[in-house]
């Protein structure tokens, strides 16, 4: 085992070295794991000088060099690391995602089936300024069970290098082969890792829209995330306007620049014109820029929205609104521009909310609450990998759960198949078998 | 409603008025889609003769110009077609895999999230000869919610077409609009089709190892299916020897043209010399051609394998062997060449079944079973889209389930997240409620 970083090793042969040490850690007990995530905190702990050391370095050199809000998701302190350091602990006391058996069933007499979690294998992650993702993002890999290689952002490469030193030591010390996390560090290897289906079993992207669109386009490897996050809040003819307006600028202002803040609202005709300037005026306040359509604009007088206005994710405090006829156009507006993040109605009518929750086609689908909610903390996940706007599992925001797979497990005594066929053929005897008392046996 | 097919229509017209169909059909209730698929049924029955007569003019232009294989494939017959029409029926009584509820949580008093299933949307199932595979994919759509778009192979056109239409015209008379079904007939539609990741959610080749590698490098849209079923079998130092030659005969030669059929015999070098004799016999009864390494040509005087018989799925009576030092040789000889779908033990030592089962990567692992088992008729899920080897879920065969996934559905009485953010904001509860009053409750 090798404590310091594979620098000089080509992609090429770093990667089935990760593989092999993930296939390793893909059947370690969930203590020695948990012990493992353990002694990276303690080893993070000891080393915060030296890696608050190196990302001051980053920080003088990205200075100015680079846009204001990524200088500060490059910057740590103290604080910010110590948090990171305790998201690490409280990953440690988590249940193992692995080993859960999901289905037992009895084929015939001696014939049984298991379906049961297991790692994905290597996963790739390539992250922009935020050196505290490495932190993360390692120990979720290793908890789920999987290896993980890091490609980070130039401007993090001081502050990234010296984390990922520093998690290989801590990990030196315990029963798993440092050479799970690995660290790339130039931009050419972004494109070599995204090659690599052979050897990476999921890929996710942090990082700006443009480039979670560039990675899904270059690979052939499943990619965990989104491009967009176009939300949409729909105040229907039955809505409590007062909840309606507090519920806009918590989805419009609480938080912007995030995935799950709201970029446009749609407003049913029939109380547009009572609600339009009362929410107005609450927006006003967060000053929040409106862009309309015609009908919006014949009550207040905004800027009018373009077509582009219904397809964009401002991130800032722009907010596009348009007035709907019935809650059947607000739901074709939202499948035709929506990215399937979050979308969510108020009404106090059950019926227009069923119809929403049942016809919206995302992600979330939220009933008289914030699109804000969308969070894998705040939906008790513990942690949160990311948010997948994708169609099949995982699906909306990822914690542990989505960073393991399945396999089936068949145990027989001799059965063959030759034995199931022709007209004298047994039957299988599909009886499904109480899972309780083994639900998690490891493997 | 359009019972014809719109054969006219290009498929970028097509495949909009598809998702349109298939949204309504998401949310239809269980009951109603229950009573369109009997309703395909009693159309399918009533059209035999027009269905059979559409084979006839297939089978007549086939005949001497495909291979004998795909002939017997595209070949309908009376009985044929009944069994793919009871099919439809057993899938009526099924389950329905869209609205059930997989977690439900009370994230505080009045915020309640739950996961539920719902469709995927449209799939975009391409195949080759068999007509009946129209019959079944036609009706697994329907009962799982989602629209499909069929592409099926020329030489199949006419059956296909006529099915199709029956089905249509068996939907007419139905709540779900028949233009949840489409036939594509020509190859550039193929192309186009892989296209479409707009429109189509989720892609189904069944066909040739190459054809499904194709698709798998020509497309965005994720693909369910396997490419090559390069299946194993490991004779461990501790087999029961006659078990282990009867599974062999089974795993080889009960049908080896599919892809649970096993192409390499790794047998441990302890038992070879005993084994690999009296296998041999088994298998030269069912003329099965062998091929060695160097060991076990030591034993037995067969054809030399070379590094491509590894690689290679003979979908043939040809078995490649080769004699390992231990169960960690055969291991990794698996992960190297498997292809992940099926990999089986034969021993008698348990800890040596439990560390197979654990470090092979494959979406099945057997142990004193024929891989054969494999497949979802035998697994119990009542019918099978195929079978995947990709390591994301679903994996292995897929039954309904895995054509649905889930939404998150959040509903509260004005909940907004500012309330839970900064020094004094609220707590989560994070109560996990009981699923069972409703756990199958309707969208």
């Amino acid at each position: 085992m090798n404590t310091l970083q594979n620098a000089s090793l080509s992609l090429l042969d770093l990667a089935p070295k990760t593989r092999q040490a993930a296939r390793q850690l893909g059947v370690i007990s969930t203590e020695v794991k948990d012990r493992a995530i353990q002694a990276i905190a303690d080893a993070l702990e000891s080393a915060i000088p030296e890696i608050l050391s190196a990302n001051q370095a980053d920080c003088q050199a990205a200075k100015g060099n680079i846009p204001e809000p990524l200088y500060h998701r490059l910057k740590l302190d103290e604080n910010k690391l110590k948090e990171a350091i305790a998201g690490v602990r409280d990953l440690g006391k988590l249940p193992d995602p692995v080993g859960a058996i999901q289905m037992q069933r009895e084929l015939d007499t001696g014939l049984i089936l298991q379906r049961v979690t297991c790692p994905l294998g290597v996963l790739g992650v390539i992250f922009e300024a935020r050196p505290d993702a490495a932190i993360q993002i390692s120990s979720l890999a290793i908890k789920s069970g999987n290896g993980v290689i890091l490609k980070c952002g130039t401007e993090a490469v001081r502050s990234c290098t010296e984390i990922v030193k520093v998690i290989r030591q801590g990990l030196a010390s315990t029963a798993i082969d440092p050479d799970v996390v690995q660290l790339l560090t130039t931009r050419e290897q972004t494109l070599e890792l995204l090659k690599l289906d052979k050897y990476i079993d999921l890929i996710i992207p942090r990082g700006s829209n443009s480039f979670v669109k560039f990675v899904q386009d270059n690979t052939r490897i499943p990619v965990l995330g989104h491009a967009d996050g176009i939300c949409h809040l729909y105040v229907d003819a039955a809505a409590d306007l007062h909840q309606a307006i507090a519920i806009t600028v918590d989805a419009k202002t609480q938080y912007p620049a995030v995935c799950n803040a709201i970029e446009t609202l749609l407003v049913h005709r029939a109380i547009a014109s009572q609600f339009l300037p009362a929410v107005k005026d609450a927006l006003d306040i967060r000053e929040v820029e409106l862009r309309g359509d015609e009908k919006t604009r014949q009550i207040l007088s905004i800027k009018a929205a373009t077509e582009e206005d219904w397809a964009t994710e401002y991130n800032d405090l722009i907010l596009s609104i348009a007035v709907v006829d019935a809650l059947e156009d607000a739901i074709v507006h939202i499948n035709q521009y929506g990215s399937r993040h979050t979308e969510a109605i108020v009404t106090e009518d059950s019926q227009a909310a069923a119809t929403f929750l049942a016809e919206v086609d995302a992600a979330g689908v939220f009933h008289n609450c914030s699109t804000r909610f969308a969070d894998g903390y705040r939906y008790g996940f513990g942690a949160e990998v990311g948010i997948s706007t994708q169609n099949l599992p995982p699906r909306g925001p990822v914690g542990l759960e989505g960073l393991v797979t399945y396999k089936y497990r068949v145990t027989g005594n001799g059965h063959i198949v030759a034995d199931y066929t022709g007209a004298n053929g047994k039957e299988f005897t599909h009886k499904d078998l109480d899972r309780s008392s083994n639900s998690r046996k490891a493997l």
